[in-house]
């Protein structure tokens, strides 16, 4: 065993445990608090496994999306998390990720370094439908917790739908048949006045 | 779109939402709070991902081990999380953990309840070589958070280092090029004081 590559992964690792102390604007599908990017990723990957037939292009590589899931948001560990509905906050959102991935990712040993670094790339850059469908549970996960709460956070941030609509577009096109679905809970939250019409 | 199956399956999502609430005997690795099971699913399937060139058997699938990572704690919905180390709460732990599994996935269509169970049963009985490495990297994250917090879950538990040995002997076929890494922190531990010899 190399001992210098095994502490790089455990330093990379043990580094990887604050991400659960990383808190989203998301509450908890009971409301009793804020969820964590731990918590969403590992939700993300579940929703990503069970909703799987429902992507739009056949024959996805599951394996890769779990493990975009599993590490798309480790940079929110240096850069924070970013609101969805956060114009000012997305202006710098991609420099300070990137400064992020180039302290987080070195840790590992270089080939894992470029390894994770290109999944979370791919994730970024919604190019290829595994990205895209991986883009579509990433958005569909909080979307649910919103619908489920009364729109705690749509409130908060008085969102309205169009920027709902804007947000979720890409489920269109990553997940069809999901659509009506979608479609029917924006309208329900807007008639319910959880979101601005 | 089958309606029926997609509530279904949101339903059981929505459902494993709870998984965040489940307190385990773990802490952060800074001690600032509890773990609870989603976190320590997502940090368990990170690892799996991170450290699978350590896995005693070469070729194992890696999705089914992510799958199984995201899934082997969702019984503790209902079953409640058991301490490694308690011999009382073990004794009735199959019973509570099967009648979980019962309510938790039939929440799901028919087929994918089929799979997910079936997935979870073979993490549980740890005879294949994916249900094996599972196992050991389940008990290697803890393992590592109570090394980083001088033992923290450890001394609250009174544990000694035969227990330790014990639970981890997975290891030892599993993962034997971790091994002599895990030998060096329990007998470290020991010496430190963190682990009674």
């Amino acid at each position: 065993m190399e001992t210098d590559r095994l502490k790089r992964q455990l330093t990379f690792l043990m580094e990887c445990d604050k991400l659960k102390k990383i808190l989203r604007r998301t509450v908890l599908m009971d409301a009793s608090r804020r969820e964590n990017d731990a918590e969403h990723s590992w939700h993300f990957a579940l929703m990503a496994s069970t909703l799987l037939e429902y992507a739009g292009t056949p024959g996805l590589n599951e394996c890769k999306i779990l493990r975009m899931a599993l590490l798309h948001d480790l940079v929110e560990i240096y850069a924070g998390d970013t609101f969805a509905y956060d114009l000012k906050g997305h202006e710098d959102k991609k420099d300070r990720e990137t400064s992020a991935a180039d302290k987080l990712f070195s840790l590992l040993p270089k080939d894992q370094e470029n390894e994770f670094r290109r999944l979370w790339e791919e994730f970024d850059a919604m190019e290829t439908p595994e990205a895209q469908y991986a883009a579509a549970i990433d958005r569909f996960q909080p979307f649910l917790h919103n619908y489920i709460t009364e729109g705690h956070t749509w409130k908060e941030g008085n969102v309205h739908s169009g920027q709902v609509y804007e947000r979720m577009e890409i489920l269109r096109y990553a997940m069809p048949e999901l659509w009506p679905a979608v479609d029917y809970m924006i309208q329900d939250s807007i008639h319910r006045g959880f979101l601005l019409p």
